[in-house]
């Protein structure tokens, strides 16, 4: 995580069973007018769950990357309080992972944004 | 902007006829290992391009919200050089925005993402 | 339902709950070469639960209109065997509900493909 | 064409230079109440439109199958009229394409819809 993530303030709290929670304390400078957690940073809460369920279940591929995210904002997160992030793998192919993220604030049982997710995953060198 | 988007560095270089293009200059806590742009650097690149896209049409209405974007990674931009977002506008309804960002690495003509975002408009007031 | 989708087979099976169930028998002109069901088939699936689902929230509101659908394809479905469409809706707003669709081939337990789906709510006359 | 989606009355206008444009003349069976056509057939003629694209580029290969597709509904399409679907191809790599369909009603200027599409490549054998 800190070596592909180094910016990232995420925390894994849960991985494995195809699946994976993170967590993230939400800074002063990741706000927008308003109060409210900005997207981007919900978006990379969101990448940052699915690449540590992908991890969890096919092991440390450095070279996994994210082909394509969509995601619905749902509710405006209050400023305070962590977004936690809960992923649920629903394909882990030879080629390509895919998934969904249920964001929320902490303290709130409604999802702030959902996300869905693909993963290319790199072939394995046979050997 | 600087208003809406306090923390980001795009700087609005068009805007007008149902468009608008920006850029963004990436800081070196914006890369990924390899020295590519995260990929939520370049999700809110696209999110003010076509915020400042919509505000050019409908004119200034802080309440407007992005309600989904999905985005397509294309290639890796490499970490050098500003990250450029063109947008152009598909529907601007009374209470829906529908547009695309084409997202470039600068000085390359090939597209390093695409991004279709909606917005949410708040009714005006009459009177 | 017959009078909002004509042509469709669809059966619905459970509203209620912010959710929705419904089956669709597959018919031979609705297969794909090797005998898997079509991605459109599934897509009309996908959006006959998450109009039931929506409709079972707000009641009969035939101007509800889908504004978006993200469909991933995660297995292929085989041809026989009816396919089921599970919808539970993260948001019932006043102009936008948002849901997710998991699709299943009748008696597998995996998701053939999942659908993330917005629609638009008409305003409703006050009086 | 006739053996990948035999059901399909789409004909293929013009191929080549990473796109193609596709036309589908639209039945009875495809128009939702009110005389608009249905979405699920606006999404199936934005998936051939992919598909001739990608074939155009890669040359006949039957397995390649769409992986995801997001497409938002952009203006009601008039039930009469063929629906013109124009696809660009964004990226074709060694195991995924990605394009974008603008989906027209024919006469008018605007899209009736907005399609962004990826599909799988099969690895080609060597030798």
């Amino acid at each position: 995580m800190a070596a592909e993530f180094p910016q990232s303030k995420c925390v894994v709290e849960v991985v494995g069973n195809c699946g994976a929670t993170v967590s993230h304390h939400v800074g002063p400078d990741e706000l927008r007018p308003g109060g409210t957690v900005s997207g981007p940073v919900l978006m990379a809460v969101a990448d940052v769950a699915l690449y540590v369920a992908i991890l969890g279940e096919i092991g440390i591929v450095p070279l996994a990357v994210t082909t394509s995210l969509t995601i619905n904002f749902l509710r405006k997160p209050p400023g305070h309080g962590r977004i936690i992030g809960v992923c649920k793998l629903m394909k882990v192919g030879r080629s390509l992972a895919v998934g969904e993220v249920a964001l929320y604030s902490e303290g709130f049982s409604e999802a702030v944004a959902h996300v869905v997710g693909t993963y290319s995953i790199p072939p394995r060198r046979e050997g």
